[in-house]
């Protein structure tokens, strides 16, 4: 399996390549399920979800499927309201103010509240060929507790800022009881069968840099160390600047994910040789022509040439409106230059 | 002058200090005159931009005003229509497209139709204090394009990172032409009194690492160099990650702003002993006690420690809901603090 040799750093012929939301709006197979279905009821039933975690690599042979859910089923399993609304995202209520709003969190029972999570990852890795990694994952504590104080995305995250500054206390409680429902969450994910993990720190960026190991990085260690007996490699991205990558990589991740604002030669340096990286194409390069696209291919895979530990992908999201015909460009040119070893 | 002297790297007894937007919702004496005029007749009528330029100065006297102005109006006076919206921001029309576009901006004659920012600086500096600095501004190059291609501020700026990665020849057309604007917009501003000017590079995380200098940074570089004969110091100011601080600083700026998100004592390593760096509170950090602003105040003036070379500011503009009481705690403890030489 392509993913997992290159996590052990075995030797492998080729860069594996996925892209992050490659189930996702630019797929006219995933608009198609998406007129008949609202997100989350795809969701929330297994035959769905496992459908659109399965057009992606029907259409591109990608080397990892990823889980097609969202982070925020966990907080809704752990007792409150979510919604999403297509102007304003995901909205999460009661948004979390008060430290009894953060007694009042279940964190048990949460393997039957999640089952159809569970019975989503067994259909697909029953579906999927034996050589493509399934990856499961969750938001990280911090970027989880973020939407709940906020109580859904936000420009600036005001609310989080607030508790933050005021009652750093408080935040650091909610961030202990997150990381054991991440904890829990993630082992349901592994134990239906899923080869790797992944975290996101979406709102890594809220933090400066001076606070986001005590606020972010040391909870992502504890979900590493917490999950270290199952085996089950990590990959922690954050999205932001380079100081992120910094962080996290005292905690030991299997894989560092990195943002397409972060510079990979840099990123390469601080890392050291043991750590895998995953990343980093601007999203919107896939707004560029064939040979543009072949250029920046070639810029990212010069950097692990003769060293490997490299996992392709975007620094962030595919963007909703690229051509699809685009990603296998992208995809052909990361297989065809790291096979042929180009400069 | 403190802020003069300090950039000049002048002996000086304390740490000058003034926030960016000063002049803003979070007082109540601006919330006032906002209630009688939109935001646009403020900027275009001298007395009202004088009048709001002095009410932090009044309140807090910090050691430098800001013309009280928007980056807009400089492709407004370029030909552009310039309209605010309380909900979506500012929106410039037509947006830039093509070619023919670029053509049709105009570039003679700024003076002229920029006439009401002279005047206004005239009457800032006449009614300022002679020990209080008078700051001049322009958004750089880079972030008035984006702002003219996407016709608004916008989430990712697809229409801006297609013609990034599509058309980079259009780009740096554009961005020759508003580079040629900015010199002039900023020397008007400069003959009408204003002693030190800041670039704004608002945009500047749009661009990955590799492709910052190219499209933006250099751009600033030719500012600096067509102002040089004025005398007057540029701050270059890009808000984003740490590696806008290297590309900027080898076009040796005076004074280079720093983002909350980029950490200050890697930013003085980088930008080496000559370069005055100013920054970079998070904002958000006014929604804290007391307490918690003198520890952060702390932390940074230490950085700079028996070395000198800072203006103290926030790493962004002052959020609209902060408590212009903290603002004096603020300003009190940098004063007292720098003059103590506190560790």
């Amino acid at each position: 399996m392509l993913l997992l040799d290159t996590i052990d750093r075995k030797a492998v012929d080729q860069t594996p390549v996925w892209i992050m939301r490659q189930a996702g709006h630019y797929l006219p197979e995933y608009r198609s399920i998406r007129e008949k279905h609202d997100f989350l009821s795809i969701c929330r039933t297994p035959e769905l979800a496992t459908e659109v975690t399965l057009q992606p690599i029907r259409r591109y042979q990608f080397d990892a499927a990823i889980l097609f859910s969202d982070m925020l089923v966990l907080p809704e399993a752990m007792g409150l309201q979510l919604e999403y609304n297509d102007d304003l995202g995901p909205q999460v209520t009661p948004a979390i103010r008060r430290e009894t709003d953060i007694k009042n969190l279940q964190t048990e029972g949460l393997g039957e509240k999640l089952r159809y999570v569970s019975q989503a990852v067994n259909m697909i890795r029953a579906s999927l060929s034996k050589d493509i990694a399934l990856i499961g994952f969750s938001g990280s504590p911090f970027t989880l507790a973020s939407y709940m104080i906020e109580g859904r995305a936000s420009k600036n995250f005001r609310m989080v800022k607030r508790v933050l500054y005021r009652k750093p206390e408080m935040l650091h409680q909610l961030l202990e009881v997150m990381t054991t429902a991440v904890v829990q969450f993630l082992r349901l994910q592994i134990q239906a069968g899923v080869q790797v993990v992944q975290l996101f720190d979406s709102w890594a960026g809220l933090l400066p840099p001076h606070l986001y190991d005590e606020f972010s990085a040391s909870y992502q260690g504890k979900v590493i160390s917490q999950l270290a007996d199952t085996g089950v490699p990590v990959i922690l991205y954050g999205r932001g600047p380079m100081h992120i990558i910094e962080s996290l990589k005292s905690y030991k991740p299997a894989v560092l994910g990195v943002d397409w604002q972060a510079d990979m030669v840099k990123a390469r340096t601080i890392a050291g040789s043991k750590i895998v990286l995953q990343g980093n194409l601007d999203p919107a390069c896939l707004y560029a022509s064939a040979e543009t696209i072949r250029k920046e291919v070639g810029r990212l895979l010069k950097i692990f040439k003769g060293q490997g530990g490299h996992i392709f992908n975007l620094g962030q999201g595919i963007l909703p409106d690229v051509n699809p015909d685009m990603v296998h460009v992208l995809v052909d040119e990361v297989r065809e230059q790291s096979m042929r070893g180009d400069d």
